[in-house]
């Protein structure tokens, strides 16, 4: 993806790197090929990237300082959190030759005001810290993904992040109150405000979160803290299906006032493969059930009436037909048993061979529609297919994945027919007005899709903020567009 | 403001109009002086514009033929929904010779899916009629501000309205899922999704919301809908003060996880106002008090309990000292009653003389502190000046009023001061890393106030993004900027 330099560009490249060097010192440089192997491949192995060198700047000085100097030479920059990326965001391409800018030194929990309820944090704070740190305070940082112990809060902001508690807390761009920002010339954005309201002109931080990268390096930010809750309840759910599950959910919201904090479906054929696959998973149920609905809310009392509410809701969609069967967690250690169903599928996924994944939202009353739809379309397109259908049901998010047949298929053979299924499913989204990542982000994977379903005039605006902040297109080039 | 073009551009300019004329059809062209009226003077009296006509588009697509004939003939546009806005946004300068182009006629509540708790409704629908459709379906649309009988939804997305439910919601900007622009070059952008989850590049919705009608004409949103609470409890509490007031919402806000859906702050002087102006209020207190605060708590259960939580933390804080009296509404018309003491504030200020209005936000940490430097400031500025301070104390947005003197002075000498207290009062937020306009925006009267307290990178990177959009310049000129 990046062209070679003419000699004299090359030398200023050089010329650069040095500056670089000089400026962040031996803690700061990594250019050993062991050194920056962590930094270059991507979590599971689909991309090895290349660069001059990895660059860990000390301070949010130090990051605008090295942006400017790549910004003077033309040198590329591909910024890094914790790389975790799903769609290759934060791997360089293959050819690479500017540098990988990792945030990992600035860890710092900067502050935190109890009173105004928020966190000041450093970009490469792991999300953990920034859970573990509001919970000391008797506060809740809503904000829980699969890869909270190593993911960065910076990368979260760039990448939007969704997760589990998105249906009552909302994504992480609900979650940003003010943000620090070294920009493509190597200024540094000082947006650190920790306010409620403010209509002072443009929002400047909205065009940073989500931007994967592509306008800048954000260095810090200011979230939204919330009253920790005192009561959680976790249940599972046998439903017919995702008819049932939207009803359910109506009648959760309207008994809890909002109170659903965690709403995950399951296909049978998904909680199956976690069961067979993952040592310690059991199904609570004696029978089998077409779909399963994994249920948390949490409120503030302490009084058990979250439950007795939970259960009435229960008991009355069994009456209907909604509810097949339920359990309801006794302990903690029986509530991280059944998010333990839901949160091991992916890794129970490999054992049954390659996968085609999808990300997809659509507005939730069209999610038992769609499901429905892309099954039967998968199915008659391929004999055989295992449709692995699960996620936030409850903000219309699936991670619609479909897994090679059982018997017939390479890993490799399958794998070709992506762009096949990609276009089924995505099609299926389109129509009804998804989205084709709902909260993975394009990167570098999901670039074709994104041009051939966005809207020109939307690629367009795009393409016009991104030549007006990086004009020499040095941030993490070849990602989005 | 707006340079007078030479005779060709003039020439230009008629055709188009005639064009837009023909266009729009007699329902929606009006140029006669007594039609214009309503649309060319702000609300309060403070300007009166002028405009070559007021267009109403009959259909989103109307909209965006009209700005590509503007667009061609660099004819200048000012958008308009309720013309309710306090800056000044929607009334052209007195010097205008383009077109006020009014959404009024786009007022149709498209449609409302109450299982993807979403509805989409035309720019011009009144607030109020968008509240009774989400009522209607038994969810609610929580926006809710003093205007709402009037105000527009485009207009409240064009300046990210706040009012008294946004520490339970969020502003404007967290309600809107989808938006449909007209933007200034005349494309009609349809970015109508009701997702809660889109990670498909940057966010386009954000650029328009609270831009104040200088991007482009919002034509059309898809807005979230919460589930309607069962039960309200409105109560009065007699407080020593602001600091008192935040130690009670910690409180609240713990007991009820999130449940406190108002919470207003007035001092004595401003509540005495309320009291001694406006017919049918009373003090429901029988001793005087510094300060007091409204409370409204919303909960989904009818069993009582949240007004017995709201008891339990009272009590607790009147033993404490930080509640030294309180009543809780009986009814709704004693909640209506409440709430009215709050609302007519603004009312009652108009008969003690001129008064110097601050829309300010600074962190909830800092509101004590901000109350008694600003007024100590004011003070010790002017003998006898008096401070109405109100608002949505749980934000850390206070409407920071100073009224003129009793005695010895006329309201225009008074007014006269304005920039002296707007700086006095302006650089203590400042300072806090606060706002100067919570909620209001920029529109014409705090132009030079932002340009003032803004920072230079910041005004660069919005007028980059206006640049970009707008070349022309057409849209709502002189407007933030």
């Amino acid at each position: 993806m990046t062209e070679l330099p003419d000699p004299a560009a090359m030398k200023q490249r050089a010329a650069a790197l040095a500056k670089i060097r000089d400026l962040v010192g031996a803690r700061g440089w990594i250019d050993s090929a062991e050194g920056m192997a962590p930094h270059l491949e991507e979590q599971r192995g689909n991309f090895t990237g290349a660069a001059a060198a990895v660059v860990k700047p000390g301070s949010p000085e130090e990051v605008a300082a090295v942006l400017r100097l790549c910004h003077e030479a033309g040198l590329p920059v591909v910024p890094q959190g914790g790389n975790t990326s799903l769609v290759g965001a934060s791997i360089p391409y293959e050819d690479f030759t500017g540098v990988v800018l990792s945030t990992g030194r600035l860890n710092r929990v900067r502050e935190l005001d109890p009173i105004n309820n928020t966190v000041t944090a450093d970009a490469g704070c792991i999300l953990q810290t920034i859970q573990q740190a509001a919970s000391d305070a008797d506060r809740l940082f809503p904000l829980s993904l699969g890869a909270e112990g190593t993911c960065q809060i910076g990368g979260n902001i760039s990448t939007n992040a969704g997760g589990v508690g998105v249906l009552r807390y909302g994504n992480m761009r609900e979650l940003v109150l003010g943000l620090e920002v070294a920009l493509p010339d190597g200024r540094l954005w000082d947006g650190l405000r920790g306010l409620r309201k403010d209509n002072t002109g443009y929002d400047l931080k909205q065009w940073f979160i989500g931007a994967e990268g592509t306008l800048g390096v954000i260095t810090g930010a200011v979230l939204k803290l919330f009253p920790k809750p005192r009561e959680t309840v976790t249940a599972l759910a046998a439903i017919p299906g995702p008819d049932a599950s939207l009803r359910l959910l109506s009648a959760l919201q309207r008994e809890t006032g909002g109170g659903v904090s965690g709403y995950e479906i399951m296909t049978r054929v998904a909680l199956q493969m976690a069961l067979d696959h993952i040592a310690g998973n059991r199904d609570p149920f004696d029978r089998i059930h077409p779909c399963y609905q994994l249920i948390e809310l949490t409120g503030p009392r302490t009084d058990g009436s979250l439950r007795a509410g939970l259960e009435a809701v229960l008991a009355s969609a069994m009456a209907e037909g909604d509810v097949r069967d339920a359990v309801i967690a006794e302990s903690t250690a029986q509530g991280r048993a059944l998010w333990r169903l839901r949160e091991s599928i992916s890794e129970a996924q490999k054992f049954e061979g390659a996968s085609i994944k999808h990300d997809v939202a659509v507005p939730v009353s069209r999610v038992a529609d769609f499901m429905r739809t892309a099954t039967a379309a998968c199915e008659a397109e391929l004999d055989g297919i295992r449709v692995v259908a699960f996620g936030h049901v409850g903000d219309g998010n699936i991670h619609y994945n479909v897994n090679q047949p059982a018997e017939g298929w390479t890993g490799d053979r399958f794998m070709a027919e992506q762009p096949r299924f990609n276009r089924i499913v995505h099609d299926i989204v389109t129509e009804m007005r998804g989205s084709i990542s709902a909260e993975h982000g394009i990167g570098r994977i999901k670039k074709a899709e994104l041009a051939h379903y966005r809207a020109p005039l939307e690629l367009e605006l795009m393409r016009a903020l991104k030549a007006q902040l990086d004009p020499g297109g040095i941030m993490n080039p070849g990602k989005i567009f």
